[in-house]
């Protein structure tokens, strides 16, 4: 499907809705949903939003108002899911009978009868605001501040590469349209748990650096996880915190997971290559991204990935 | 002064012009010069811009290729100064004698022979856009990423409440003129020196709860800057970090001076207000960041202001 106007014209026809996000949902497949239910909504039209994972506490407000009702699927959506398994368990029930699959993601594998997929948009939601101007409406401030959450957290708040000048001025849009920005943001950027702070503490206080500073190494062990009572959220991006510090070419983190398994994450700033560094271990990943598994304990693990950074950067 | 187009008029009218920004210079100061130096240049004008501090090395980028030319100014001009007292060691030669004062603080206190005050605008820099169009100019690259820089290190990215639609359209505007935004986003928001790392983790390890977790109270010693290393431009941002703790509606920052000093922060969340509890000893500031500071150790300090936040919470 070439066109996001066929997109529409099959949402017009269709009536009995299910709106499908991928598992561990984040801000950009929860505000699709949001915005797209509240969009079909207003043609009139009965429609509810499914997720294999509970909706995370944080985004709760993208739902105020939204209702689930009980009834059999005549047209099936699913906004931002890049494979059919990321459904997660609502892959069995609905993997082989999505009718519309709107996705973002340069690594769409198809699995839906037609698809839109633009992986020029920064996030879903872009597409999503795009298909409701089509659907002949204009958002109202609900929708609008479901698109611009999911503009912002898949672009870390306009600030990655995969931020476009339509990013911004889409944002700009959905702020005139009623999204509190600012108190968006507040929530998705300013506020962390109690839990999170203590990782944060403990990770700080595990810092180890090496090779002349080119190289930086936390550690999230299970007892520092066990004392803070993190949740898998409160551990999401503490992996790029090495890497931000000046010098730090190599930043490392090693994960400590039950049965004696260490997960090491690797990021790296140009030119080394992360994907290559861990490939030794059995992993991979991308250029400046990438990760392993070790069977070893922290410390054996720290000196054996060490060892090969120092490799890799002999080599630069 | 009412119209920005005065402005323009003065600048077009003026040679030898140097431009002042203020002492302890951020993006925004920084890059509304840099912007308005290369504006002049291309206009033929001799120019050169000073500031009482040295240009940090992290906004090093704005100033490539920009001259320092010797010669006696016909007119100046300050940007993103809002008082004659911010122009530091500078104010002596110059605080009299500024010609024209472009500024976007509601503080702004008057100065210069004429001024263009904005507070709507995010930046100064949104001005200086403005002003660079009305002087008949595209922004080029180096223009557009002065800018650029101005309005998201004034916005802090474009999360905070000032940021406006139109700050998010011209920050678009010079993504496509040029500016790198993924590029000056990673040099201003995700690099951190050694210095920065090592006073966050010791504010981190110096974190203690009052109150149920309502106040979160973090130290800045001495003993942990020298030891850090860290310049005041690694300390920037330290005191928000508590208010962003989940549940935390006064965040306290106690940082150490020299003669038994303890200067103390206070950032609240709605409704405690911070400029009361800080008047208790003497202090001021807004509803939501104040500022006072107690001749005491750190340890009495801290029982003094959170007593008195015990207090001002018992009140609400």
């Amino acid at each position: 499907m070439a066109k996001l106007a066929r997109a529409a014209e099959l949402l017009r026809a269709a009536d009995h809705i299910v709106i499908l996000s991928h598992r561990s949902p984040d801000g950009d497949t929860l505000g699709s949903a949001a915005a797209l239910y509240r969009a079909l909504r207003k043609l009139g039209k009965t429609v509810r939003c499914e997720c294999a994972d509970a909706v995370p506490k944080k985004y709760g407000y993208l739902f105020a108002g939204i209702e689930s009702p009980e009834f059999d699927p005549e047209f099936v959506v699913s906004v931002d899911v890049a494979d059919r398994k990321l459904l997660g368990t609502l892959n069995e029930t609905y993997g082989d009978r999505v009718d519309l699959a709107v996705d973002h993601h340069a690594s769409h594998v198809d699995f839906a009868r037609e698809q839109y997929v633009d992986s020029r948009a920064a996030a879903t939601c872009e597409i999503i605001c795009d298909l409701i101007a089509l659907l002949g409406m204009d958002a109202d401030a609900d929708m609008a501040t479901a698109i611009y959450t999911g503009i912002v957290t898949d672009t870390g708040c306009l600030r990655y590469s995969n931020a476009t000048p339509k990013s911004y001025r889409m944002a700009a849009s959905m702020m005139e349209r009623g999204a509190d920005a600012a108190e968006i943001n507040r929530r998705m950027f300013e506020t962390k748990t109690r839990a999170r702070v203590e990782m944060e503490r403990a990770v700080m206080d595990s810092m180890t650096f090496y090779l002349d500073g080119k190289c930086a190494v936390i550690r999230i062990t299970e007892e520092a996880v066990a004392r803070s009572g993190a949740e898998e959220g409160d551990l999401e991006g503490l992996a790029s915190l090495p890497r931000q510090i000046e010098g730090v070419l190599v930043g490392v983190t090693l994960r400590e997971r039950p049965g004696g398994e260490c997960k090491v994450s690797l990021r790296t700033q140009a030119p080394v290559d992360a994907a290559a560094i861990c490939g030794e271990f059995g992993g991979g990943g991308h250029i400046r991204a990438a990760g392993c598994s070790l069977m070893a304990a922290l410390d054996d693990a720290e000196r054996a990935v060490v060892s090969a950074i120092e490799e890799a950067l002999r080599d630069l």
